[in-house]
């Protein structure tokens, strides 16, 4: 793909979470990987979004090093590096600090699946990380964050579950691509809104039956899915 | 009635959803159905509100085969099927995962009439439906998903309770004809909402008592009713 | 005043209540009163705000005999009319289902003055109402309504705490001329917003003290007031 | 700087308040110093921010007395003043009562810090203010409610910590100037908001250990800040 088309879906995928209302400012950041060359494109750092554009975004390489743009990057940047790192599938990273996601990520509560929405778009509740050290936030914090989203992952495929809640924090979200990254960090959001809403209704709202969770989940993803129009011909 | 006129009203009622905060996305479908012929029109399977025409939306029999239409009619479809063949006054289905409503329907809980803006559209409480068993899921689960709604219904009139919460999942609401469908929608949100609020402050707020409950609701339905331009000559 | 200018200003103050939010479909109602001649102007019964214009209201006198207008009054229309009779000094009536003011009508509960934007507007409690019995809900239920609305502010001033929540059903508010009394309605809904959010923060938040109270109230109203621009001369 | 341009950030920053949804009809108001010659630019009581304008400011020096203005400057001036006596460093000021920050502020709880969100533009939690004893409130309230505040910074950096919450009654936040005065004031609002959330999900959610709060704040201030594009040469 070529990066003058990647820098328009990662800006994009940026003013989406604007118009979601998952932003305020400059907060959070989307980024997208062409895994050919090894090549990241991001938003800068504290650049206004009413202005961002294309052009605006910066390139770097795995190690971080700037290819191209006049900005420095988003200083969550180690993070995103970190995850296409470890997530060969991960085409996409959308980091933001929407509300309700955000409360669950500050409360050091994984979101459990209490719904079908949630068993539509997670195969699983979404995790929380664990606190990192006080070495890990004196030095080279922004990967330490990375790396322990990956230590909360082992054993967990993050492609079903394309999200996750750094405790203290707020989440990071990721797909196939940055649209699906973005799509998903809005999906997270009304997720956690929905989950928050049922808790307080009922502590103790329990989570979805296994069943029920496999039935949603599956009847979107993978080879035997029904959902939408893939597959379909239409004539 | 016209097909062309039904495929209008379908779409106005599935975008008349959007418009009202209640689908994110694809979430959502709206249906109506035209007695004579037993002919169903339904919103197709995951595609953007954004785009829909009526002429995207999908014209089946009570069978579920598509009779009209380039798409694969929404999957939840048979749960629609159900509801028309079962409950016979009934002209017009919408399904949302609006936020409080899916929240009661999480938390596994009917709604209370808890004031009169509940009272002037709902007959009692709007329940919620049993689990579905592990059968149930794994075959024909959107068809059973109807017939779980039937079955909460035994000795409910769906005229008088125009929705019902699937539990864990989210709610169904229907009317005379599918704008009537939305709007229960739109109102059933606004309920649930308060209901919320109102539960939050007082923990054991009780429902209202029957005598204010059947004056608001028949002060707006049947024969007796007084409210709006109904039997109103303006000269 | 002329009838056309009040009817100017009763369709206003319902559209304002549309555009702050507090509105839904054709809930709510608002109200003005033409003292000299005992004319009452008011919306007409589930007729749509987006189409309503000044010469769709109704005009009725205090027995509630329409006087002029095409239309059904709203049906809440005794309800608006007791108040007149009972509160000399108000000139307009605004009623809505607003969420949050709903829910504590809802609870049954009074709003305590947590705060000094509570204290700029009312002086002291919004209070609730008690229970109509089931003869009061059968027979002239909205006059019945009004009659409990004045019964509880035996010994309140109704220009002091301009607002009353109906138990189980929502708020009435009145001021002046129309336009206050839907200004009211809006400052009503904010207060009782922010009352739930602390209430929920701090179970036993106190009342603010009375001198506080007292400061806030009259630094906004009567012959000591200096908040705005009221007795002052620009030059 | 001229008092011109100085009336048009003062005019902006009010305005601000009002897009981000912080303020309710004549709610709040925003200023600005000219620290050489003394003199305060401020919005007039009570005057309808849909009006207006750079000309509508009030100037004053700092005891009050207004040079410049055909209205009578906000109430709440006295307090303002005050806030520029004590801390030297701020050029702008701003009081809303944005919803969750007064939820706090009548709660009479300070908002801790939660969450990185919090971390990034306050370093340590948001305090509340003593209440004013009934002498306080009697004669030169205004003036006393910004004693209150300076009382609550013995030993805090108003820098660091550029907000408060007056008890009872709403938040004031301050910047370098006025345009970052308002900024922190919206800021405020959505981590008091966040806040909230994550307190009603855990009741006894810890705040961020000082590491990763140190880490944050001085992520994005002092000498060592390395998020935005500030000391980056753009080539």
């Amino acid at each position: 793909m070529l990066l003058e088309q990647l820098r328009k879906e990662v800006c994009e995928a940026n003013l989406e979470l604007v118009r979601r209302g998952l932003v305020l400012y400059t907060f959070g950041n989307a980024s997208a990987i062409e895994r050919e060359r090894g090549l990241v494109v991001i938003k800068p750092s504290g650049v206004p979004y009413e202005k961002l554009t294309p052009e605006d975004l910066v390139v770097t390489d795995l190690s971080g090093k700037t290819i191209e743009g006049r900005f420095r990057p988003s200083s969550d940047l180690p993070t995103h590096l970190v995850l296409y790192q470890h997530f060969s599938s991960v085409g996409g990273v959308a980091h933001t600090h929407s509300e309700f996601a955000t409360a669950w990520a500050q409360a050091g509560r994984a979101i459990p699946c209490l719904g079908t929405t949630h068993a539509d778009y997670f195969h699983g509740p979404v995790p929380v990380t664990s606190d990192l050290t006080v070495q890990e936030i004196a030095h080279d914090y922004e990967k330490n964050t990375g790396l322990a989203i990956c230590k909360t992952f082992h054993g967990l495929d993050p492609v079903s579950v394309p999200a996750v809640l750094v405790r203290g924090h707020a989440p990071f979200c990721w797909g196939k691509n940055v649209a699906e990254a973005a799509h998903n960090a809005v999906i997270l959001e009304a997720i956690a809104r929905m989950a928050y809403y049922t808790t307080a209704l009922e502590k103790n709202a329990g989570p979805l039956s296994s069943a029920l969770h496999d039935k949603h989940f599956f009847r979107k993803h993978g080879s035997k899915a029904y959902y939408g129009q893939a597959g379909h011909k239409t004539s």
